[in-house]
């Protein structure tokens, strides 16, 4: 064996450990009887200290330091090393002692969310909530330093997420938003709402799930490399390219959550399932960025799935799957409703507009608290304030408000801006695969969705880490991201659907 | 933390990395999709691996032996000490390279024995499994030397599955199988056969489902620490005391399957439950030995749920389910064709008597292969040979014969006899658990099962490994295994259903 040989073996070796931690994850999601949390989270446990010891060892580094210098190695063997290097060098930034301290933090925080929502009669208390989160946005301010950064501390905290992204673009970024969409949502809100009181009628389970198998194949989900089951909170998984599985959850009162859903999931999931097997455990077999993972879920979910050209194609099946509710709804009426815009209370159940604005909250309030510039005791004031700003809504209580997610008791600060970024990519990718896939919209109206996922493969799935995501989007499209394809893309959408000049 | 702390803590990591083995080896049995199964055999492989280095690492050998020689340590703690020591010194005695061969070897059997069973238009070719077959039995004898033995090359392999049962006294508890049992199966074959026609009609799957989950409630294995799910060989497996599964199978066309399948794994699952939870991961906390093990299940599946009392408490029960097929079958006529008595040609589907010939079969011709009396390429014959000797049946072919089972294709000899060993241990043990219980009998009729769990749970599963197999035998019933206590169950069950003397 060679040296980029012992390299690759190591690798597969924490891949298969961290495939393992997967699959524990996932049964415990999916099907873990209730006494056996303890010893899952253990054994979970146990399995990442093992991963961590292999990557921090002292043979890795060496063989790194030793390949790092090896100018015999192709483009990808290069990529592959330097992108090995930068995840442990990470890695090894922080201290023992202090991945310790922040863990227990993080099962301290996650304790206290959990008891602060119930709390006030299940209202919700962020008082309850609040001292713990303030102890782990300190350690999360001591581990920027750990990290080190060049302009802003949060700079340190995205870069786990969305490697190469910086505080300074996405705060361009999320001032384009607060002023084009901000101001666009206000023209839609003085159209006439549109109807969609069909999508909460009664639903049944067994009919929907059969639905959703079918959207799933029709995509080019392959069943012999994944399943999907039933969970509280859907989620895709990867074992290998060979196993992809996905979630979902049935709501027998409201069709938005199995279709969409799905069709989220599955994007994640056809990524996934694109990577190529020869490179099973390293970067270029991995994906790019939560960004860019983002941007395959919402490009089916939104660009495809909430399109009339897809539900052209779609809208008869599911209408003799469920005559009794939407025999008489026609497919103009569901399409509108399917998109109906609707400022509220909770990002989950955002439409795909107002959604932004979430992320824009969330977006000011992390780079705040991590640069310093406001107190966790302040959070809820700030948290309300900017939902009536942006949102034009009242927030009743701490749960439905500033306790809704769960990301900031796991210590996830940089983690929400990859919603976003995923949306406006997917605009712009979606944007160039129209241009470069003759009668696209044609070809999905019949149900022809493979076009598609091809161009999806051969421009992004098939690279892995290849090409860091700002690159990758060049490459592609011929320039960075850009806020404005967005725009187009939401403009000309909902132009039509609320009848705007 | 003091030394045995430290043992402690090691022995929870590889019990973690164990239980997440298990895991994927469940997933992998009930989930998996088709392409997923090379990355998942990596998987196992590289943890199994992990676990290797960890049982064999200097520390916890330097770690067991000062605590082999602290004389402070409880009676408990001296057992994990001397069980781990035991456990781990035979893992030692196998050269790296050995193992690797041995794997290798078991891995191209396993093939070769997949191929010669649908040889032959299906019906098999035991020629083309022979050569690797005997390459195989090689290593194991090889392995007897590695291992070292006192008095039979055999006893090394035994002591795998059942550590401290030996060839010599094995020879003797199978010399009374052959002489005692054969004969009095010939006894009953002088009588008339029981009807059992109904047991072969149509049985709906989802109404066997749940009625198999009732039989495993009423039983007492806990939902809250394990669930059931479907797959094509039933098994048991455990994730710790508090998530242990059991896996059934359902034939439409053959009630047996399901019933006593779930009985047989539900027995199984609940000696894995009764262990101590205090005991993870330590010798204390695991199963003495496979055939005490198999004396859980067949327990529950034969002296139990084959008993008349039994059904008097559920017959009416499965009758409401299926009253098409079993309104007009009396509950004695019922009671007779579940224990019907019929010599056939594959031991998965013999009844309780003649599955002993079965074994009694393997366990001559295993002794002889060890010993190196007989050669591979004689098996064919002196298989069929036996079969008829001892259970009257011609074999008509290969797969029906010789290549039935999947054991020696995995390198398992010595485990065929530990099947016998549950049966024969699950009759002494039931004959003291019915005189220690007061109205057992009666109890059982009431459907009222705890009381003999309880007897289980403090006479065996509390105790784990802390007495070895005869000692356990002799705390609970007074001597070491008798087969009369089987011979004189036989009689007095079958005597009734056949009518004899």
């Amino acid at each position: 064996m060679n040296l980029y040989q012992t390299y690759v073996a190591k690798m597969h070796k924490i891949a298969d450990v961290n495939h393992a931690i997967a699959v524990l994850g996932w049964d415990q999601e999916v099907h873990l009887p209730e006494k056996g949390a303890h010893h899952r989270a253990q054994q979970i446990a146990t399995l990442a200290g093992m991963v961590h010891e292999m990557a921090v060892s002292a043979e890795l580094e060496d063989l790194l330091g030793k390949l790092s210098e090896d100018e015999s190695l192709t483009f990808e063997q290069q990529r592959n090393i330097a992108e090995t290097k930068k995840h442990i060098d990470r890695r090894k930034k922080l201290p023992v002692n202090f991945v310790v301290q922040l863990t227990k933090a993080v099962s301290a925080t996650y304790q206290a969310w959990m008891k602060a929502r119930s709390a006030n009669h299940g209202e919700g208390d962020f008082t309850l909530f609040a001292p713990q989160l303030k102890q782990l946005v300190d350690l999360k301010r001591e581990e920027t330093t750990c990290i080190g950064y060049a302009d802003h501390p949060y700079d340190a905290l995205i870069d786990e997420f969305e490697p190469g992204e910086k505080t300074a673009d996405l705060t361009v970024l999320f001032a384009d938003v607060r002023r084009q969409l901000v101001d666009f949502v206000k023209e839609i809100h003085h159209q006439p709402q549109v109807e969609d009181h069909w999508m909460f009628e009664h639903y049944d389970k067994d009919r929907q799930w059969h639905f959703g198998l079918e959207l799933l194949k029709q995509m080019g989900y392959d069943f012999k490399a994944g399943r999907q089951d039933i969970s509280a909170h859907p989620f895709t998984t990867s074992f290998s390219m060979h196993d992809v599985r996905v979630t979902t959850r049935i709501n027998e009162h409201d069709l938005h959550e199995m279709i969409w859903g799905c069709l989220h999931e599955g994007g994640h999931a056809l990524y996934e399932q694109g990577l190529l097997p020869d490179n099973y455990g390293l970067p270029s077999g991995s994906y790019v960025s939560l960004g860019i993972h983002e941007s395959q879920s919402r490009l089916w979910e939104n660009n495809v799935g909430r399109s009339l050209p897809y539900w052209k194609a779609n809208y008869a099946q599911l209408q003799a799957q469920f005559p009794e509710r939407l025999a008489n709804v026609p497919l103009e009426a569901f399409y509108k409703s399917m998109n109906k815009v609707n400022p509220s209370l909770i990002r989950t159940n955002a439409d795909e507009l107002t959604y932004h604005f979430h992320i824009l909250v969330r977006f000011e309030i992390e780079k705040a608290l991590i640069e310093g510039s406001v107190e966790v005791n302040d959070l809820r004031e700030l948290w309300n304030q900017k939902y009536k700003e942006y949102l034009d809504v009242t927030v009743p209580n701490d749960r439905k408000g500033v306790l809704q997610d769960i990301h900031w008791s796991h210590g996830s600060f940089g983690y929400f801006a990859t919603y976003s970024l995923g949306s406006f990519y997917a605009a712009q990718f979606f944007h160039q695969a129209s241009k470069d896939i003759p009668y696209l919209q044609t070809l999905i109206e019949h149900g022809n969705l493979q076009p598609l996922l091809q161009w999806l493969r051969t421009n992004i799935h098939q690279y892995g880490q290849l090409y860091p995501a700002e690159e990758l989007c060049k490459r592609i499209t011929g320039e960075k991201l850009n806020f404005k394809y967005f725009m187009e893309y939401a403009r000309q959408k909902y132009s039509f659907i609320y009848n705007l000049r």
